[in-house]
């Protein structure tokens, strides 16, 4: 883990055994970190890939690794903030199944750690806009993603 | 897909190619069928398994099946509706990617299909209340489903 950046949140997630299948909880609108509903989406991450950096000026994200395993990286250099310089990182799978809620403000990227697929949904607090999000090279900001 | 229940939705939904991995949308909150957000939460259903039935009475459900094959029934006993007695299906997948929006009231269940993991997104529009819902046994209500 490192660091622990403010405004980044893990929550415990369950999962419920059902014969016929398992039910896997994601967020409700009493969780913690929930903001509003914007949009749900999912984000798929091939192994190995890199998706990064982005930054979101006003949405909130809450994210859930239901298939594969995906690492997180997150970057603070908010200005004034008490976490600013610091480098977070986090890996969420169904087996270390919690959701991760990341506030507007921070930069994010993810890279997909299993061959086969890397699947993360996030429920966002407000619908897609890009006017929100600034991005930048996968090199702009340091971090040892996994090699493959 | 036969009879055409009143108060079921299909919605067809965008996958954004992306190289590193494609980004799959599943509802914003002006999408057609979107009513409020409650839960968004997994259900998995393994190959053959029938998960059935089940009505809500409040709930109206959003669903969308990123991950493997899912065959979905949806029977209407509702007093005075125009499809009463009728039973639709759907199957839903990444290939056939749409969204399934039923109504509170009617009976619903569903089967997976491929060998590998079958997962839905459920974006409900109330938090999960066993006391909302009814069930019935699998022979309850008659339906051909898939035999593996």
């Amino acid at each position: 883990m490192g660091a622990m950046i403010k405004g980044v949140m893990l929550t415990p997630l369950s999962i419920v055994p059902v014969p016929e299948g398992d039910v896997l909880h994601a967020i409700r609108a009493d969780s913690p970190g929930f903001r509003d509903f914007g949009e749900a989406y999912f984000s798929t991450v091939g192994h190995g890939r890199v998706k990064a950096w982005k930054r979101h000026r006003r949405m909130t994200l809450n994210i859930v690794v239901p298939v594969g395993e995906i690492l997180f990286a997150i970057h603070d250099d908010r200005e004034g903030s008490v976490s600013r310089g610091q480098t977070q990182s986090v890996i969420l799978s169904r087996d270390n199944y919690r959701r991760l809620t990341v506030a507007p403000g921070l930069w994010m990227g993810f890279q997909g750690l299993e061959e086969g697929l890397n699947l993360l949904l996030n429920v966002a607090d407000l619908m897609h806009d890009p006017a929100e999000a600034d991005r930048l090279a996968p090199e702009a900001i340091a971090f040892d993603w996994e090699t493959t």
